[in-house]
């Protein structure tokens, strides 16, 4: 019997999952911080509220629970702010402790949520086998710290766990101030879109459930295995919007601390989880204008 | 104004600690689970019971402190049992909380207390600013972790910090399942001592109160310049104690695990912060076989 908790559950990557996790039959359980939000009632969810940073929430979550599989998703992601958010050591610490409660009351499988950012820069493609580790941000620094206690403590308890690298992710949900959120909403108001020149990768997340679900152990790569920069992203969803001339690259400075270089090796993600994107690039983007078109007020 | 604040005050390394900070005139106050341990009106020191595991008690002890610098030395430290602890990633987590908590309420210096442990195994003595760090203990992991959420949260909020990599140790009031105090209870019954014949060094600690008062930032380690083996220890125990025959080196398997290589470069600790061991090794092992002989049943 898998019962499955997918912390997080509203966000972008958490939302994805969940209702892959709902598609796939198994018992499913979405914990959000908030007691509304548009889209919960993802049929064959069981939803609960409880803020994972305050005593006792994550005790009484998993004491109810007590899911044989963990999605734990949610984390500090404030935009612009969350690279050096002081909250991410609060999320090093509730993680911990939600590990620890999660394999006391039984847990199997905890499935964590990592980034990119826990790579040094470099221009090769990152390999979970080989590539230097060497985050940069206070986010990569805490979550890389929590994936080494993660993976030291399933090494001594025979917990089985993954660890997803996350590389940038494009879609529906998306926070608006979002790079393809932000272009998508200007060229939906007509309006020039100034851009960072910086080469970044987005991909889907649905990756997350399969992973979830399978028994490979340690870090894999989530990411489209072809590496996009930015820069083309934009351009082409100034096309799908039928206004390339709207697109101006390099009009805006990259942010500080964010890392240029994200392409990705995806030989675990293909070949051990057996993950390949379902859909291509052009259809993502499409998708995400529709979404933003829908949302944004006329 | 300073005002120190130090947890695990009771342990080993902690006591001798809070002793020297008193010397120096600072205002100190000492915190530990106990609710009664000999010597613990030690002159100067203000005592505090707390259990920085349960949910409150950092938040109690720091709001009612306000100290102005921190020597953490509390972690999970059962002897043989705490190199694979799960309780190491409840201290992980704790240890953040109590860095929040500390900045928040205006700390400005966090000493941290980590472990030669952190290393990656190697011939060449152990140097802070280049020897590679895989733990392979989750002690070592969860102290490493915590050192680069440390180390990251200070780069971002300006708080001053360090992290002293304590090599081993040797001295009165230390754990009497440790070696020293096996070889010395052993030799003090007549009886012969079963040896492990792991190459070893251990070393005093008082250096933790000056680097706790220096402005030296990141990481530094605790250890004697010279690497000693064990066996040698143990021998000159032995010889202090006027009976060399009844150590048998090799007698007792060592422990799995456990770091067989500890020694350390020491050129941080003498030139920036400016400590020298005060002790001869010789005396400190007579000293630690008196303190044994005071505290055995006749």
């Amino acid at each position: 019997m898998t019962t499955a908790l997918v912390t997080g559950a509203t966000g972008f990557v958490g939302r994805q999952a969940l209702c892959r996790l709902a598609e796939a039959g198994v018992e499913v359980h979405g914990v959000t911080r908030r007691s509304s939000a548009p889209g919960l009632h993802a049929p064959g969810v069981e939803w609960h509220q409880a803020d994972l940073l305050q005593p006792g929430q994550a005790e009484r979550l998993i004491g109810r629970i007590r899911p044989s599989h963990l999605l734990h998703a949610a984390w500090c992601v404030e935009h612009g702010r969350f690279w050096n958010d002081p909250a991410n050591i609060d999320w090093l610490a509730a993680s911990c402790r939600l590990l620890r409660l999660f394999a006391e009351a039984g847990g199997r499988r905890f499935l964590g949520v990592g980034t990119c950012a826990e790579y040094a820069p470099q221009d090769a493609p990152c390999d979970e086998r080989d590539s230097p580790l060497a985050p940069v941000s206070l986010y990569g620094v805490a979550k890389h710290a929590f994936h080494l206690a993660l993976a030291a403590f399933a090494g001594t308890t025979g917990l089985s766990h993954a660890w997803a690298r996350l590389f940038f992710l494009v879609g529906p949900h998306e926070k608006s101030q979002r790079l393809v959120p932000d272009v998508a909403l200007h060229l939906l108001r007509g309006e020039a879109v100034p851009c960072s020149s910086g080469r970044q990768v987005r991909d889907a997340g649905a990756a997350l459930a399969r992973l979830l679900l399978s028994p490979v152990e340690g870090a894999v790569n989530i990411a489209r295995g072809n590496a996009v920069p930015i820069s083309m992203l934009a351009c082409r969803l100034g096309e799908i919007a039928g206004q390339p001339q709207l697109v101006r690259l390099g009009a805006r400075p990259n942010r500080p601390g964010e890392p240029l270089v994200q392409a990705a090796r995806v030989d675990r993600l293909r070949d051990e989880v057996g993950f390949a994107p379902r859909y291509e690039l052009d259809e993502m983007l499409a998708d995400a204008l529709d979404w933003w078109r829908a949302q944004s007020p006329e």
